[in-house]
């Protein structure tokens, strides 16, 4: 059999060739020349931690967990295995349990394997060091997208990635670039929200973070970021994880692709597949959205990797293919280079080396797929220094890194309503501090913290405040009335919940001056976080319009993953401030809010419907807010979501005037520059964000967007201070699509927008 | 100019050519070559009734309602309008003023028009002869299609034709060929339902009754029937209408496609077009769509026209065109023979005359256009027979028809829950009869009834029964109480709803052995039905539970035009009857049903959603009800609606046996014979609805649905009487759509299902 004699080759070749002193390239191509067949497909699998764990399944391991020798060498020694991912009894492990267990890994690995190629091992680090006891946890993207702020996100990759890195982990899950366009969907909080240019921009700050501004992922205090899902991931019609999407040419180059573009335009080392399946065709079957766009129109020359089983899910769920063989087959071919295999290693190992054998599978797709695997593996440096000590990593969990992520839960918590500036609280205030949300680390963070649903969160960060106990330093614990009203059941699906002294709590109301009521959700990720009824929950409900009914002012504090809807009580609140998933600070940064300590500055980063079935986001068409038409058939829609994307409160006032374009006609090589001033024209310093928005008024292939974000920043102005904001904008910032996926600079009118102001002009050929 | 030398020479073939004793095509080619560019761009020009009315305004006439000649002169002679459409003042006529009306105006196209070509009237006649006074309401085709009565269906339509040909109109714009697989959708009920083969087959009979058989629409109980609205309609992204869909290839071939091609097959002589947006292109200007897939590879050969308005909608509304001009160019090269315009007529005629003049659309264009134009008036006969006269049409309104229109209703109305068979209730009962739809014609219609909105009914409908009144005169007035609870507002949005003696309606229960609560929706359609919130108002589902709560029994009677969300009470209802929207006889057979004179038969034809934001139609992919995956990572999904595809109850009981195929493997040419016996067990005559579904098990190139209906038969069954039914199926039959939309018929496993039972077999090349 062919690959018998490639092993006797490659053994030769092995023993007369010693892989130092080379360029990156040459090293990773001799490697490649030495490596048998089924050493190479071993590169292409990844399994989870729980497979080499000592246990009674592969499913489980024993606590405390400790490796088990013969798993862990079947696996690397016999089966060749390259990757190992995830914690195991999905729990966070300290500094050093993660050192002894990953450093075990790669001892086997390099010291046992025959070529002593280093395991690479990730992780889902989406909000700080996920399973990393001691941590520091940030708020989750949808926050961070909310805080407009680069610099802050840049900052908190940084401390991601050092913090990884101090767990021996060297390749991080995130940033997600998915595009967060949909209320109902179960992940929408792990995106930047429903904007494409907020993800991109944004996500290439994450990269950054992760990677350095040089991508030197080798440097120990970086990490090999991964893309993902690439794309479409949110985009379901049931607004169900893993449930088909449809999605034509344009609006997958319009909406989807941008974030990606542009973060593999950064650099990023490797890329994670959207798990669900776009027009019919799972995307981990798709050559054309895998080979043909991201590797040969992107020119993406990282690593690409399957989510959770996605290629046993090409037969077990989407039923493409009859078997598992056939399933790697397709997977293998359109363009994947590792399987997140991640428990039943074998037959996808076993399958790959017959597919080859078959001539079913072609040995380039396979030598491609282990280059790009070694020369990430190679510029993380695993080769010459497989293992970061902990010891090296002082600043883990330190005061400096705490501080950035309270900054940024505090800038990104959104003051939606304000009424009579209710907000902020005299310190002297009387406060009832109520509702599921209001005594719980484990919502403050959301899932995939500590564990994967977030369930264990509890047992983590007690060392954090909750909501209610940083009012309680906030104004001492006398002025403090607690009841929670309604709780989750802790141990039941997040949608749960159930009554726990309501009539305490409405009572108690008596007490106070002022009534702060958090509502929210339970932690979920994926599909146990699948949604059938976008309304907040019947007894929250209730909750809040029995405690409205005891005319104490209420203010609804909200703490969700997704905006659910609120309209059959917001009208009875005071004031609402969204603190999304503002991690592990967000207790302590929402009571300075609330208590004046901190201006808000957070801005929506989706729109918040009114309705379980209206749950359209800013960026739509034309047809999705009809305006009257003439005649007896009254065509009218409304577009009238609770909140709109971009919208935000300050406790001081912004006037915008002077909205300014050089001149009125521009030809499209031309830049065209945009200026408007900004005014802080309330009593205290505030931060604000001038947003500008472009509107294509015809577009001759594609109904155009009502209008679309094309620039942001925020600014900071003293009481009374005026800035001048300038954007510059090309006639490439306003292309768009058409039907076939071809980009298209029209000639025509525009109009530009920054808060009301409004001006024209004409793009010319 | 080139178009005046035309309009000389036309004069003069014009005057030298009688077209009499000729082919129907050399009629039609001798006319086209005498006719001027003016004459043949107002051939496809449609305008609304009232633009011709006497009045203040285009928008509406004055009552008693006349034609203005001078407005009608304009139209018809100087710019030579071939079409009108639509009652006047948005009010039905009858069959009397029709007969004046059209003759009037049919008289001043044959003898003040150069041509004298009869112009062609279209009213949208959906069930029944919508605008008719006295005309016979059916059941909206939603109901229809749960009779799963193929022969029902077609008398209907012949029913329809025959009272709309003695109203004076030859065409009717039905049916509506659009798959219902969205509950929110403002116009679901006007479907078949989500299912395409129960669309398809429905919509041949329909056509077959409309047109006959052979399509001899010049028969003068015919009428032309219109296809509606190609395609797609109803599958938008937001659930609202008129607003943006994607649809991949694969999708538009396998679901949304099929109803249509097999009515064109059937001879339908027009088709109209969906006013929507398809992956970012108005279908109104998708050459794509229009011409290369109606056109020429359907072979489509009758009349495109548009829907109200929707070549003004590319400029006004979806800003694919700069001016209106350019949307006529748009439409009109896009494939679009007769614009609907309705009111401003001139930019149309003299835009597309300067549009041809400047060789923007070219002459052949308008001549495919007009040619199938005055194939479907000659067609019609009506250069030979241009109106029809009311005393010609004996049956119209008779009791006959109205007979017809009962079994229907009676077919329809489908029982979804009878706990410890509580159904049919006794004579002797003493009933409390509830419910905002307790007493309505209005709702029992729908909208599309006397008036667009159906908000007229009441004036029209006096002397049929509402569900009060049938109960009434079944058990006598004495045996029933009344009360609202709530009601609609009448002449406010068909969501609002108001308390309504809720207290004394709960009070009188007191008083009943058994509660009949009537809910569902007041009357919409198109825009002004859009829906934010799918539950059931609030004040009904409060009405329910009050009522379940005096703990007598309570059978809830829907009469909606969409599944309306019930699982906030369902379970405290004992027994649940949908009764659709069954037209004018609609309280007659529920009342028969309800005391036992009929037995009930209907199916679902859709699914019954349980919460509003889980919508998805049985027709759906594994991954939308995946079961739980090995490991930690649970990914399990539900699929759990109120009610599914198909269910229907009995008052007598169906076993299935001895589902059998003759062998287990077929090759693609072979006829694939199954068979299954069935016998009523119970002790009362019923009909049931034998229903077979296939599952492809796998395909390699579009993840499979998990079934689809192929076959059913509906069927008799006196008590103990025992029935083999037999199916046939071809290869095709089995076929699926691959990414680009080509059909694949592919080897494998496959499943058949008739009621629990299946079998497999296997297909072979």
């Amino acid at each position: 059999m062919n690959y018998r004699i490639g092993l006797i080759i490659s053994l030769f070749i092995a023993s007369i060739c010693i892989v130092k002193g080379q360029s990156p390239n040459e090293k990773i191509e001799k490697l490649l020349q030495q490596m048998t067949l089924e050493e190479k497909v071993g590169q292409m699998a990844q399994i989870t931690l729980d497979v080499v764990g000592k246990g009674q399944t592969r499913f489980a391991s024993d606590e405390p967990l400790a490796l088990d020798p013969d798993s862990l060498r079947r696996a690397l020694v016999d089966y060749h295995i390259g990757s190992v991912l995830n914690t195991a009894n999905n729990r966070a492990l300290t500094t050093k349990k993660w050192y002894e267990i990953i450093s075990e890994i790669q001892k086997v690995a390099m010291e046992e394997t025959r070529l002593g190629i280093p395991i690479i091992y990730g992780v889902d680090e989406i909000h700080g060091a996920t399973y990393t006891v001691g941590a520091t946890m940030f708020p989750q993207q949808i926050g961070q997208a909310a805080s407009r702020n680069r610099d802050l996100v840049r900052k908190g990759a940084e401390i991601t990635a050092y913090e990884t890195r101090a767990s021996n982990i060297p390749w991080n899950f995130s940033p997600v670039l998915d595009l967060g366009l949909d209320p109902r969907f179960s992940r929408m909080w792990e995106s930047f929200g429903e904007d494409p240019y907020l993800s991109t921009v944004l996500g290439v700050e994450m990269i950054n973070g992760y990677e350095g501004e040089e991508n030197n992922i080798g440097d120990p205090t970086h990490v090999a970021s991964s893309l993902k899902h690439f794309l479409g991931y949110h985009a379901t019609v049931s607004g169900k994880d893993r449930t088909p999407a449809y999605i034509s040419p344009d609006a997958l180059r319009e909406y989807h692709l941008p974030a990606f573009k542009a973060a593999i335009e950064a650099g990023a080392h490797t890329i994670m597949i959207n798990s669900g399946i776009i027009n019919g065709i799972p995307v981990h079957a798709n050559y054309d959205l895998l080979t043909k766009l991201l590797k040969e129109e992107l020119g993406f020359e990282g690593l690409v990797v399957t989510d959770w089983a996605d290629i046993e899910n090409l037969h077990r769920r989407d039923r493409v293919a009859p078997n598992n063989k056939e399933a790697v087959r397709m997977a293998i071919n359109a363009g994947i280079d590792m399987s997140m295999i991640p428990y039943q290693y074998e037959p996808f190992c076993e399958g790959l080396v017959e597919l080859v054998n078959e001539g079913e599978v072609k040995m380039e797709r396979i030598d491609d797929a282990v280059r790009r695997i070694l020369k990430v593996k190679m510029a993380l440096n695993l080769f010459e220094k497989p293992n970061t000590h902990y010891s090296d990593y002082p600043k883990f969990g330190s005061q400096e890194f705490e501080k950035a992520a309270y900054d940024m839960a505090a800038e990104s918590i959104t003051l939606l309503k304000n009424t009579e500036n209710i907000l902020p609280l005299a310190k002297s205030s009387k406060v009832l501090v109520t509702g599921p949300n209001a005594n719980s680390m484990r919502t403050l963070n959301g899932a995939w913290t500590y564990s994967w649903q977030g369930e264990k969160t509890e047992e983590y960060a007690g060392q954090y405040n909750t909501v209610l106990e940083a009012v309680q330093k906030e104004i001492g614990e006398k002025n403090v009335y607690y009841k929670p009203g309604v709780s989750y059941k802790m141990d039941g699906a997040y949608y749960e919940d159930h009554l726990d002294g309501l009539e305490e709590a409405v009572k108690m109301a008596a007490k106070a001056d002022v009534i702060l009521l958090c509502v929210g959700e339970n932690t979920y990720t994926e599909k146990p976080g699948d949604l059938n009824d976008l309304y907040l929950s019947d007894n929250q409900t209730e909750l809040a319009k029995r405690l409205a009914a005891t005319g104490k002012p209420v203010i609804l504090i909200l703490n969700e993953g997704r905006p659910r809807i609120i309209s059959k009580f917001e009208q009875e609140m005071d004031a609402i401030v969204q603190t999304y998933l503002p991690g592990n600070f967000g207790g302590d940064a929402l009571a300075d809010i609330i208590f004046g300590d901190v201006n808000p500055s957070g801005k929506l980063p989706y729109t918040y419907p009114r309705y379980p079935n209206a749950t359209i986001s800013y960026i739509h068409k034309p047809s999705e807010e009809q305006k009257k038409a003439e005649g007896v058939y009254n065509y009218e829609a409304d577009y009238n979501p609770q909140f709109r994307f971009g919208e935000g409160l300050s406790y001081t006032t912004f006037a915008y005037k002077n909205l300014k374009l050089a001149k009125n006609t521009f030809s499209k090589g031309e830049t065209i520059k945009v200026s408007v001033d900004v005014q802080n024209t309330g009593k205290r310093a505030g931060k604000e964000v001038v947003q500008l928005f472009s509107s294509d008024l015809y577009a001759s292939k594609i109904t155009p967007d009502v209008k679309r974000l094309r620039r942001f920043e925020k600014i900071s102005l003293a009481a009374g201070e005026s800035k001048t904001v300038t954007f510059e904008l090309t006639a490439d910032d306003l292309k768009y699509f058409d039907a076939t996926g071809k980009a298209i600079t029209e000639a025509g009118e525009f109009e530009l927008s920054v808060a009301d102001l409004i001006v024209e002009f004409e793009l010319v050929d």
